[in-house]
């Protein structure tokens, strides 16, 4: 596993502010926080998090074009907003949260593999920020976070299972797993893929071990990081 | 499990098109072949399969709007394409196809839960249809189809496991699980996603069970549909 | 003229849901009911009726790209949906529907000539099997359709007026014109081009008769598809 | 009918540039020559016409917004913009024009009714004059306009057939028809609406003879305008 | 300097329309008034002028695309438009407009260089238009036009000091600056960029003074414009 | 002035890769090589330098949407990307250069006014670093830079000349100008703009000598940024 490291409080604006390293991977991980819901949600006294995934045109080896050239979402960026909404959302007690909206917004500074689940880990962290900001302020009087959530990507490169692939291990490897967890062993989202020839139930039984490490490894870190104001 | 049907040969002009029913749920299924592929395949003597998953306005409850209208491909639209393309993907040799682009269209009529299940298992049969149309003609000479890919959605609705979730059981469901399988019981793809409580591994291998003997059955009904010509 | 096939109810979510088969020309008509209407109308009591046409990527000879793709709605769809809108509003008392709009949705699965003038035959019968719908539910107190219209294209093939063009006779016709009357013989709308040649008085005379006995033959089929409930 | 004026070498630019006057609706009909031609024409040694139609935001009584804002073409202008290249596409022989494609722009500066019919008449003096121009040069040998085409709005209005409707008249209108013809009295297009009760035949054939006359009277003010050079 | 001519009242619409022909430049600009402003100004018993600028295709010597074919306003027209909205709220005291919004649109006939100048220049004058209907109505009490705003380029041509560039002199300066003053002789807006060389304090002094002399001569031409009702 | 600092080589992949710290306002300045130039300029053996301005969502004191979400560049984006790249093309001989592009890209991660000018003053120097790769790895003989720029917001506030305003200072302002100068003390860029009443030759004057001192300081940061490899 590649070092992690999580500087709260990057930039000032946003409830919650996180710049997630993890390798070479960097994502700005920010929460804003709005008093409404959407329209599915108004007067349900629940909350509701979302969240919006993008790459800066730097962040990658070859310059990226902005969505807004072609006046389409990436379908890559699409797919990992969605992942990291749902991911998100499995750590609150949205009543609890009421009829507020957190918007995750992660922004991928520098490309290195698993900005998805960078985005998911450093945005507990925002999200989890934005709350204390909320609780201090005295606008929750209940904690909403019930539980954290991290990512990991796994995968079996070369015969060999590997955690935190970066990019060189991620395109490599034969099948690639992201698996989001909570801190008591659970799993959030499981999407395994088999790039190029199909797994077996060893190999998945390997790989989930492997996650289970890594999360493990992920939520101390996460915990350390967020155990000072 | 719904009982499935598919009617090949639905629509005319398409290489390969059919029309998959899996209880109230219809997806028109139809492959279309070009002789080119993307610029990233250009000259590599490999091939391409992509999909493109939308459903027709009426085909939900209520009206759905085109996204036309949006200007934006619908967001569940654009992950679900996705994930058939990958699917799809794994049951080639792309080098046997040569440099071809195989587009697979699953556009849905009627939804009643798992239309992103049935579009990859119909779409198999779409696919090979279009396939068996190309050797028919001599442009290939060996068949580039590999193995055969089908997909169940199995959850967890009320404790209970459950397999090919109609809408109804889709919405109440704590965990649900997309599993692309091939004939050999490998996986191509999983995607569980606890939707309210995480799940854990006792239940994770559960659904891995039932989503295998859900997969059984759909290669029995696809290889029965694909038994004449 | 070819044989044409009402296929009620064919869906089972739209109010009003008809696959019209018009030789191989396939439409799917649904009607959707909505309790509102455009901003123009609103508090006016009256209702609205509007048409939406698109083409499925696979309905035609060479795959159609959709129009999400460009993010432009195909011009001649376009055209097409706003001809079926007028055709179909006259056939309503807008006063007696009171203030609910009407969506009829046109997806041709398969085209070979004529698919804008199925369009509207075809969304007349969803369109009055929604209109039942609000009738038995007693939403509507008094049937709001004063009258039943149909469309036919009609032309003059190699010199030979020719009724209910398929493609091949479509693309050679020298004029083209498409007619949409009601069941009294009266005119809603006539479309004449000439494609090639410009065309006098006594061939548009003939093209008009020739629509006529089109129309009476599909006000016949109309009449016997809606017989039973 | 109303008083028809048009100003020739309006602007500078374009090959042909045609402000008509029409009553109070003013459009400026410009045409531009480029030596190539769509994809389906390409080596075919014919050339093409096209034509756009669009309002200028303040040339109707309530300020209308741009297009680009909703980032959307007007359905009413592409409609519009279709028919009037179908029109001048029926007074030219395109193989004499050769690979050439000429874009005739339909720009209303001030709208009273009748901009269509405008569009076209004033277009084909901008064309005619771009002609011109390539003949002056030598680009063209022969002439490829073969016919002139004018067109006019005839309409029934409080039971009184009327032609050349302007805004105030077109609204009340019972039946609208515009009708396109050549100067040897041929007909080119005929769209004719019944925009609140269905019309007959005799009416058809009233409103027909009316849009003879008016476009003779086209056809005259046209030669006229074109009789200098 | 060009000649420099106001048509006002040239369309019959807009609250104010003002053809102004600099030389060859063309630009209609015409002032339409809503009851109503931005959301950020409601309730501030405060009004707003914003503006539009924009080129037909045929305005320039090759023919440019409509915005709407690319879905995406050109850059340069979005940059002009701020400019003028900036240039010609300068002229008015919100408070006295009260919650209004004039939008201008500029729409450029004929393109010769300066046409953001002449946008400004012209605009004042619909704009001044617009404001005296108003006050001619009642609907204002005290007229909210405090100053008069007009806007020349100069620039430095060959090394020669040039006010009121064309086209041809526009492509070929030096440097290029756009000032818009107020008729106090004071300054709203200078834009000067080198476009070549960069320039130092006495050119830009040199600029200044040549500015205010063009300026001048367009103020004596508004005002004699305007002179009459 | 506020302190400015500027982080070399902060991200790994891009040819330059600055993040400039102005006091809270900091921006990642990244330029990017491609071997192509816009059509305009091929096969003329000259190159282009292009930049593209962004503001991340939470860079504001209130979150503000994605330009995706809208599908429409933000206005006040376009206007400053055009800007900045204006600005550094006069860094450059373009000859010397040759036919390749450098797009610097100007992403916010933090806005606390003069965001356009940090732009401009950070991108000089990633702009400079890509130079410096392209002369290491023996791509360029000669140094195409021929001379730096930066840039300076000026104001007068509360009746006081000020520089490099943040964005308390920035809305309070009443005159606003940004200057882009060279080292050699001539301009490249001067944009005042009279936010409330128009400014006079005086406080011209006395913005404009406070803009030089302002971008002295910036040339002298910039030079010992750039003092070591």
């Amino acid at each position: 596993m590649r070092n992690v490291e999580f500087v709260r409080h990057f930039t000032k604006y946003a409830a919650g502010s996180v710049l997630i390293r993890q390798g070479d991977t960097w994502v700005l991980c920010t929460a804003s926080v709005e008093n409404k819901v959407p329209s599915f949600l108004r007067d349900s006294g629940r909350g509701w998090v979302t969240a919006e995934y993008a790459m800066l045109p730097s962040s990658t080896a070859t310059r990226k074009d902005r969505d807004i050239k072609k006046l389409k979402q990436d379908g890559r960026s699409v797919e990992i907003s969605r992942l990291i909404g749902r991911a998100l959302r499995a750590s609150l007690d949205m009543a609890k949260l009421g009829e507020r909206t957190i918007t995750v917004d992660c922004d991928v500074l520098q490309a290195d593999g698993g900005t998805r689940c960078a985005s998911i880990t450093g945005g507990m962290v925002a999200l989890e920020d934005a709350v204390r900001g909320l609780m201090a302020r005295g606008e929750l009087s209940e904690n909403p976070i019930v539980r954290r959530v991290a990512a990991v990507s796994v995968g079996i490169c070369g015969g060999k299972p590997t955690a935190d692939l970066d990019y060189a291990h991620d395109v490599s490897a034969d099948v690639d797993m992201n698996v989001v967890m909570t801190s008591d062993g659970r799993f959030v989202e499981i999407q395994g893929t088999a790039e190029h020839e199909p797994f077996d139930e060893e190999q998945l039984e390997t790989l989930r071990r492997l996650a289970k490490e890594g999360c493990q490894a992920l939520f101390a870190a996460q915990a350390q990081a967020l155990s000072d104001n």
